[in-house]
């Protein structure tokens, strides 16, 4: 594949499909060829890639002759009709919908973690859920130094993550407001601006999210640590960009703040910005197009020896989405 | 006293004394005469209670004569200097400073929770901070019917907790947003709108803030539990009022969620908000300008048996503050 690759990004107009784009050109992916793919109400439209204008098609099961590594982001529906037929055409399906995720013969993979999951795959590759990869980033590390044993997590999560609906939604209410107007709600459940929501995709009759399971089922499929005990609380707040997750972390061994910090420090993916008296540490708006996961807020639990709190921000759209896709991608064609 | 109180507010322009004002009036608290104070800066401003206009004058050791009932909400140091001198007049000092919270002489009072408190009290009734009172009332039925044995609390919290300057900073910085002008931070010390500030209080040497330490000294002197285990992590949202909470509670006795809603629901000040599957559970849009808080996604923590989680929601200037340093004078005046 010296010459470069035929890629397919089926979502292109979403969020994620739009900074896969973007990525893709920042990392010179050797594209030779790219073909575009979205709903039926999104053909006519184009994107640019490297300067040039790509028109949008419309996703059908024939279109996949030719290419080499297929981008899914268009969602779960699309990608259980479309990747096995992409599959069966020759490429292989780089999905960040949550349709293959936990499906035992499909490897989910963020690349710093879990590359070996790769190995023997069988045409799709399946990336976390957002909140997973940012979260889960910095609990391989304390995983590997000292065995985790329970993990509670809670979230502040960007509206983008929710896609440009919700990041139209965000900034709809919030003109709204400042012209005085009464904010209308259409995407979220409740107002989003001025307002947390404590409520991210279904409820189950646990009285858990679907996202705050995915948390759960994901973490423990890439650590490959099926039992590790998952507290997790997702809440959707007003940040057009990057979650934010407060993360206690119990483990067997005692690393304590400082050794958690070396550990933070030196994983490729993570970067320690933990100067408290210089108000430094990591923020949405300071993480924002930024393509690692900030780490700052570590400290030993109060409550408990072998524990640690921390603090992780990372840009769902990048390293929570888009950018893993795209790793993976590399070390696919490699 | 039948004929009511003389009642002396020390910092009546800030957004405590300001919602003090209106609670006293809400609830007829049996106010004889007022007199309101801030500091030199203010003198001349007027405030209005029953519809009479009452004149804000300089806070000064002198001014105390005959004050029976004085609620202070003007920061510790003024608390410092003039709560003495008003006891030393003979009024009764409702103070809202973190002055006094932990000193062992003073009460440290939520009324539904801890009454018994002021029982012998020496002039000084102190008031929690507001995330302790948001945090520390669903702790309170839970503690009583299984004994807490350790408390994870993950705040999410209002700018208004920081005081009308806070207000004004998210109010500004997203009118800027909306007319495209680059947002300028001059009071938290980062941005705030469509962020997340991981920082309240100063930081200490351990790495915690001040806000989480109150948390942690606070919830023990309150329900008398100097080694209860409390892991705290405070937030400031983009959110003009009402502090939200994810907590996570170990009990010594398996409670389960069930039993968890039922003791919420009957205990008094505190109101159960947990139907997910009508999209309801409390969140600060809809808590804001209410008495009580509102707990909601109370759940099984799935990663220890007799643990739960839940959400809980409060208006930090009416319950988390106003609200029960009123509900406290009653109590004294009685």
């Amino acid at each position: 594949m010296a010459s470069g690759v035929t890629v397919a990004i089926v979502g292109v107009t979403g969020a994620v499909g739009q900074t896969t784009l973007k990525i893709l050109e920042e990392r010179k992916f050797p594209v030779k060829s790219l073909r575009v793919f979205a709903s039926e109400r999104s053909v006519g439209k184009a994107v640019t890639f490297k300067g040039d204008t790509v028109r949008v098609e419309k996703v059908a099961p024939e279109v996949f002759k030719g290419v080499d590594v297929a981008f899914f982001s268009a969602g779960s529906a699309q990608s259980k009709e479309y990747a096995p037929r992409a599959v069966r055409a020759g490429a292989v399906v780089v999905d960040k919908s949550s349709a293959y995720r936990m499906d035992p013969s499909v490897p989910l993979v963020v690349p710093e973690i879990n590359a070996h999951a790769l190995r023997g795959h069988q045409g799709i590759v399946a990336c976390p859920n957002c909140t997973t990869i940012v979260t889960v980033m910095p609990l391989k590390p304390l995983h590997d130094a000292g065995r985790l044993r329970r993990v509670i997590a809670t979230s502040y999560q960007a509206v983008s993550g929710a896609g440009v609906n919700g990041v139209e939604e965000l900034r709809r209410q919030t003109l709204q407001w400042a012209r005085g107007e009464t904010m209308t709600a259409t995407y979220f459940p409740h107002q989003i601006a001025f307002n947390v929501i404590p409520h991210i995709d279904k409820f189950a009759d646990s009285g858990y999210t679907g996202e705050e399971m995915k948390l759960v089922s994901e973490v423990r499929k890439i650590l490959e640590t099926p039992d590790l005990a998952i507290s997790p609380t997702t809440v959707r707040v007003p940040v057009f960009t990057a979650h934010s997750v407060a993360v206690n972390a119990e483990t067997e061994a005692n690393l304590g703040p400082d050794r958690a910090r070396e550990l933070f420090a030196s994983f490729p993916g993570l970067k320690l910005w933990d100067e408290p008296a210089q108000n430094r540490y990591p923020m949405p708006i300071a993480v924002e197009g930024q393509d690692d996961c900030y780490v700052g807020r570590v400290r030993q639990d109060l409550s408990l020896p072998n524990a640690i709190n921390f603090w992780v921000v990372g840009d769902q759209l990048r390293k929570g989405a888009a950018l893993t896709g795209v790793q993976v991608a590399e070390l696919l064609i490699r």
